[in-house]
């Protein structure tokens, strides 16, 4: 059974806090597992990365075939039916242009004093972008990394996939030539992100790895984070919908499901101010559970995670949200666009009952790679600035130096650090002589 | 005795490499314990921060005066003699400049499809910012963390600063107060970091700490990132020269001196096309060890990691500078901005001659918390970026999803995600009926 709160009870404030702290994901310890096969990897190089694939994905690969020939992808390529890639065309097309916005500029100026200030971005040379095999290996995924990767100008960009007894998606293989991936190899787990991360003699170092995986694929990350860039490890998803009386409750129910459907772990709520809305919605999702495909998944989630809250206004529904900070938020409401600008803290907002958020996750622009367990308080999803780096400038003039230099030189003094005082003093007793 | 290469010898490729993977630090594994304070901390709140204050910094604190007061820190902020005022004014005011303009925009489209998309920025609510006590208490750090996060437009700023013994740092308090930090704590370690990520009775949680601190402190972070934001861990810091005949060898040597003097582990690296230019800058370098405050340190920094190189052109030290991705790159050429231009990785450059590095420390303007041991491949300095987050924002029109639902059905169906692809369904057929 779901949670049923009510915001107005004496006890809501003891339920939400709990709901907030619920933990819905055990981390499995895997980190020494891990760290032997980094070493592994690091020590052996291919050789331990093509033991470790015939041991987990029972594939007998040589130097020659951990990365996928350009023949074998035109020939996976060739077997997507039409219909598929013109949407995952369409998808890439919209995702792209999306992106494309969101590169930033560089700027420089010459302030009052005469100093040249200003800053450059430039993208990482090399990704690595990690793509889980089976159940799922999401085309849909790949086109969310690798298209911010080649936007921002990553010249480098490499794909591991593992292909558990040699079977792989033609759908991910379409999706990485269409989003201009570079190399696309066929190993997963820890060892694919050793192999990126410290190279091996057939497979180049990259300098940050991107994509989703499971417990040994993340803590792989978290080991090799420092030697090159990650990015965030997700956690099971989850998607919060404000709902008032004008919400179709089946559609409320479906977007709950979409969520729900991806792992017993996810986490569907529901916040509405309509008591009758509640039940509606409750009622769909049961009917949904009865014949969805996925039910069994979808049913776990809705039992343990679920959560369904009354609130005697939108405004309190706003409140209770951002405490949330929820991966998805669905505005299921007649005024969604007045709503979202009250919202604080969301990984995505969705406006308005015509926006499910599975257009999100494949098709609407934005990314679907999200921040989850309420790290939108601080965190963004995926975007270009995940490879991009910026570098500061400054250059002085003499006269600049004049003005600002003793400045630096009374604080250099003030920390104790001496020599940087003298390299200060010394240019400024140049110009005082000249 | 620092490291002389010469990039035109056949040894030089190996030995370049062993530059670059050389390891300037011992991480101390101290993991465990600092497990254990988080877990006290957690458990017992204001109790478990006092016994650990009074353990480790000698410093009995009750609830009531675990934070500064306003009077305390006026007191102490009235000891700053005014130059030291002045200066820290200064650097605060080119600081908040240069910042501003790093705040991105909000953008919002309608595209050709009906759809509206968009991104909105927003601050992280309340930030912690650590400031090491003792030695590298320093009243910059205070400003170039601090100032960013107010820029982004943070509610709430909380800096943590032991204080062994009770002694404080007037400049550090004058630095928080002229940066518009909101609360001070006396406290430190990694039950500071557990107190700003956890909460206790007396001190609210943050949403994302960042500031240097030693390796409990380090340790902590990556304990808590998830629970909250955190910046990057910083390593030992370094500085890459390179200088051709026009530089100056005193003020390179200074330039040197001045990361050497920071920490045993600094490192120091100069490239030069020039070899009577090596020459001079080691020269300076050994007299002014002489005679220099902190020589021991500087000494030892320049000894173990010092490098000299030797380049046949410009063009090649840029090659060599950029597989370094140095923290700090001085240009100390003739032709500094068209060399400029040139680089690919690095986190701060300072161009030409009367560019000190050490400006770039106190009053420049651009931060001076940047990526180390290499990181510059991947990731930037501190900006205002670490403390906004990015909501996206779609909201389709019916004429938008008649137009690209479809593909997203055609997709979650590929990637047998039936609730997906009937979210789009159930609205379709409402359109199509209508």
């Amino acid at each position: 059974m779901p949670v049923f709160l009510d915001a107005d009870a004496p006890e809501f404030e003891r339920e939400f806090t709990a709901l907030l702290a619920s933990k819905r994901e055990d981390s499995v310890d895997v980190n020494d597992t891990v760290a032997a096969i980094i070493a592994d990897v690091r020590a052996r190089g291919d050789t331990a990365v093509i033991e470790l694939t015939e041991r987990f994905d029972r594939l007998a690969l040589t130097p020659e075939t951990l990365r996928f020939s350009e023949a074998e992808i035109d020939a996976a390529v060739a077997q997507v039916p039409e219909a598929e890639r013109a949407a995952l065309e369409l998808a890439a097309e919209r995702i792209r242009a999306y992106h494309a916005r969101q590169m930033p500029e560089d700027q420089s100026w010459t302030d009052a004093a005469g100093a040249m200030l200003g800053w450059r971005w430039g993208a990482v040379s090399a990704a690595g972008l990690y793509v889980p095999g089976g159940l799922a290996s999401y085309p849909s995924s790949v086109l969310m990394n690798a298209i911010p990767a080649k936007v921002a100008g990553v010249e480098r960009l490499a794909i591991a996939v593992p292909t558990p007894d040699g079977v792989a998606n033609p759908l991910v293989l379409l999706a990485a030539r269409i989003a201009g991936v570079d190399e696309v190899y066929r190993i997963g787990g820890a060892q694919a992100i050793a192999a990126l991360a410290y190279g091996t003699e057939s497979i180049a170092p990259v300098d940050k790895i991107t994509g989703p995986g499971n417990a040994f694929v993340a803590a792989a990350k978290r080991q090799v984070f420092g030697k090159v860039g990650i990015d965030m490890i997700a956690g099971p998803s989850e998607i919060l919908v404000i709902a008032d009386k004008s919400a179709n409750p089946d559609w409320v129910a479906l977007d709950m499901l979409s969520q729900a459907e991806h792992d017993e772990s996810a986490q569907s709520i529901l916040i509405t101010d309509d008591a009758g809305m509640a039940r509606e919605v409750c009622a769909a999702i049961d009917r949904h559970l009865e014949t969805l495909e996925r039910r069994k998944i979808a049913a776990a989630s809705w039992r343990d995670f679920g959560a369904v809250i009354t609130v005697p206004d939108l405004d309190r529904a706003v409140t209770l949200s951002d405490r949330v900070a929820p991966e998805h938020l669905e505005l299921c409401v007649a005024e969604a666009d007045a709503l979202s600008e009250k919202i604080t803290h969301a990984g995505a907002i969705f406006i308005g009952s015509w926006t499910p958020e599975a257009i999100g996750d494949y098709v609407g622009g934005p990314n679907h790679v999200l921040p989850t367990a309420r790290s939108a308080r601080f965190s963004s999803g995926l975007s270009v600035m995940d490879f991009l780096k910026r570098t500061t400038l400054a250059r002085m003039s003499p006269e600049a130096l004049r003005a600002i230099g003793p400045a630096a030189e009374v604080l250099a003094q003030s920390e104790s650090l001496e020599a940087h005082g003298l390299s200060v003093r010394a240019r400024l007793d140049t110009l005082n002589k000249g």
